[in-house]
């Protein structure tokens, strides 16, 4: 396989030989993976890594940790990672030779997190390694322990000024409790060494998105109040709690999905076009948008939100158990399985534009997309019995196929005017060929390179709860329970009301 | 086969049922084609008309009467124009039964153009038909006989208020005659009367300009100076003279199709949104183009006009002769096969925008197409080495397939930022499947329901005279022989040159 290697920084850049995409080495690196045995390091993080791996990132030197309270040995570990592995990565992309090149990497301590001094054997990893050498600490466990194996690193000497700590969401359960955290991660980390990721910004169209509005010129002279009538984001899934009824009981959608995943997103629609892609440029714009969002409170939440909570139903035919028979729920939390909200960016750009923002677990799809509608034509030049102007429309799918399609109209070929809505489709799958990588995969090289313009930074993680919580304080104050929907659909009735109130429908592909 | 009949103008709209296209039956009509035995009426008109009739679109009491001064009777007429309609329809296309029917529409009158009492079995014909039925009158002749039909015509009384002519170009060799021609056919026809055909404008492509721009909100914002760079129009042919050499060699490619089928097209992608597609309304904002033009005379013709005449060279591998080789060209008037200008409009719209025109003979491929060139983003966000920004591009092709294609840049998948070009296309053949109906089946069908808006009006045909009769004076004051380019290639460099100066490239495909 062809190389070719650019001088630009480091594992960033990669280059297309043939269709094949090939990324640069990374420079070496160490990866502490706490919560190593836990779901979301098996199911994830360690099948990304692989592929970086298998995909010749991963510099030889590189090395990974995992960490948990399991008293198992390294052989063990290797046991459970390949066995995850094999579980999680295509068939035809899993190879033995690759896997033991990758296994190569692996060592496992199993140590205590609320205890430092069982951290000893973890020190014992690191000495003699070089302290110019980048040393990542994942978080992959109960943000309850952020504090303390913060500290604890720190305790032991294992924070130096190139470790990095990546910390999975939830980040506390409102602002306090979210400025708790960052407090106590903060003693020990400076802001630059704390990568606060939410996934979803590592897909593909996300990062498209950043191309398309900013790569192109055609596209910001239209991305404004004036020309944009609406925009719709949805983020819907198909799946249940998923075991993680205890958990999710107690956040609901707005707090898992709304007031991370579908704020960022919105953010990266609607922010200023940044100067650079560098960490800052961006994340200052996100935090313009957060900022310029219009409070929902007291009345304006009743009028802009729709709460829902699913009961049994059918998803793709199969029966599905409804909200309150899974396992760990307790009723009267009511808590909320679908959100969508209505809400306005009080800024010259977005003046007057409304975003419709849901998310919901059972929902007939899975399906993630950003929709931009634009307004009608200002005056139509075509005569009755023409077919009619629908307007145009870009979407950007995130799930399940990422792709970009813009609905615009066209005239059907025969001897009269006859219109017809046509749609310019972009399909990455098709368009690339190849396996798409994972958001973690592009999420744990940004880690390792330093470069954390995908991830939050705190200013923008507590604007996003301060926006967040006056609605939770008045869906509280009200005592409102959800509205009921059939699992399999799209939510509660009153979520279409929402739309079709200002004439407009949710965009639902077939 | 299921059919749709619409309240709106007869014959004008039609219906989709399935994917087959069906026009709803036009008015009863009588259309006397005067030079019905030659090559335009076997080759184009008839044979759109056959495609009309099989469609279901002409009514049964739809006539067509051929006109020429061959001494054949009815019978050995129609043996001419089924062989034509063999030749000229796609097999799959041609049907026994259909035929039979379209040939019972057919009389044919010879007479003797120049000479009034020939008329008379002509004027037998209309007989008893009555006076508010449509009668069009095409004129597949000499221009030189444009005046002296129409005169008989009206000396015959053959001219009511239901009668339409259609003149074929050349229109005259220049203002002068172009407006004798149009005084003669004046002194009968009404304006209204007057259908000036300039069948690229009968494009789907041309039609579906009108729908991109005017259709979809998206695109009229972008459409102006300050966002679009430079436009492109080539109309490129790879056949020579066709054994025309003795008109076209008096005419030239900057009579032949600049003067009408280039200078057309640019009035359709520049001009201002008519406020209907009526005939006057389309037609006044053409004319405001061509009157916008910047004359290009004297020294701006030496730096803004390339005129090219090819010598031998090949054609997908085919050796083919030398422009001069060709039979019944004088070397010594030194036309031109090929001619590139650089011209301005000077309005606020496309204020310093440069539209770079260019058509010839025997060049590389069969390419219509106009092309808008984005300006380049206003400031790249991205780092050195992500691949670099191509500007946006929309190319609308007129042929060989007619559809249209955005380029606009992408994100290449992978963990890196690295940008790609990609192309959102409209193919319309695939899009909409089924045949596409060429452009004198819309324009003959025009011409019946009485819908001049692709025709051009009298006021436009001599806008673009004058706009072009500067350019041949300045050519010939300097006696300029054109420049030579072999056969088979894109033109002389000069052509070349005329955009690289500017630091453009022509678009070519593939």
């Amino acid at each position: 396989m062809e190389r070719k290697l650019h001088p630009t920084p480091a594992g960033y850049n990669h280059t297309i030989a043939g269709r094949t995409v090939l990324a640069s080495p990374v420079c070496d690196f160490d990866m502490v993976v706490f919560g190593g045995t836990g779901d979301l390091a098996l199911r994830k993080l360690l099948p990304a890594l692989y592929y970086r791996h298998a995909e010749g990132q991963l510099p030889d030197a590189g090395r990974i940790i995992g960490v948990a309270r399991q008293q198992i040995d390294r052989a063990g570990y290797l046991q459970m990672v390949e066995q995850a592995c094999r579980t999680h990565i295509a068939p035809e992309d899993f190879d033995d030779h690759q896997w033991q090149g990758f296994a190569r990497r692996f060592q496992y301590v199993h140590l205590d997190a609320g205890e430092a001094e069982s951290y000893r054997p973890l020190v014992d990893c690191f000495e003699g390694v070089p302290e110019h050498r980048t040393r990542v600490f994942y978080l992959a466990t109960s943000p309850l322990l952020f504090g303390v194996i913060c500290h604890n690193l720190h305790g032991v000497g294992l924070v130096n000024a190139m470790a990095r700590v990546v910390l999975e969401k939830p980040l506390g359960h409102d602002l306090a409790s979210s400025c708790e955290i960052n407090d106590r991660v903060g003693e020990v980390f400076e802001e630059y060494q704390v990568y606060r990721i939410d996934h979803y910004l590592g897909k593909e169209t996300v990062q498209n998105l950043l191309v398309l509005r900013f790569g192109n010129a055609m596209f910001e002279p239209l991305w404004r109040s004036g020309l944009i009538d609406h925009v719709q984001i949805t983020v819907a899934e198909q799946v249940g709690v998923e075991g993680r009824g205890d958990y999710y009981d107690r956040a609901g959608a707005l707090r898992d999905m709304v007031q991370n995943h579908l704020l960022q997103l919105l953010c990266l629609v609607a922010m200023e076009p940044p100067t650079s892609l560098t960490p800052d440029a961006v994340r200052d714009e996100k935090l313009k948008v957060l900022r310029a969002l219009r409070p929902l409170a007291g009345e304006s939440v009743v009028t802009h939100t729709v709460r829902g909570q699913y009961r049994a139903g059918a998803i793709n035919g199969q029966p599905v158990p409804g909200y309150l028979e899974e396992p760990g729920i307790a009723p009267a939390r009511g808590t909320e399985t679908f959100v969508a909200l209505k809400l306005f960016i009080d800024n010259w750009r977005w003046g007057g534009v409304p975003f419709y923002l849901r998310t919901g677990k059972r929902l007939q799809s899975r399906t993630s997309e950003i929709v931009l509608n634009f307004k009608p034509v200002p005056h139509s030049i075509f005569q009755e019995g023409s077919g009619g102007l629908a307007d145009n429309r870009l979407v950007l799918r995130l799930q399940p196929e990422e792709g970009v399609k813009l609905d615009m109209m066209a005239k059907a070929p025969g001897p009269g005017m006859q219109l017809k809505p046509v749609h310019l489709n972009l399909d990455f799958a098709q368009t690339f060929q190849g396996r798409l990588p994972g958001a973690y995969e592009r999420l744990l090289i940004d880690v390792i390179v330093g470069r954390p313009t995908l991830f939050m930074r705190r200013d923008e993680l507590e604007a996003a709860w301060a926006w967040v919580e006056p609605i939770m304080a008045a869906w509280t104050a009200r005592s409102d329970s959800p509205k009921s929907y059939n699992a399999g659909t799209w939510g509660p009735t009153s979520s279409i009301a929402l739309v079709e109130r200002d004439g407009f429908t949710w965009h639902e592909e077939g």
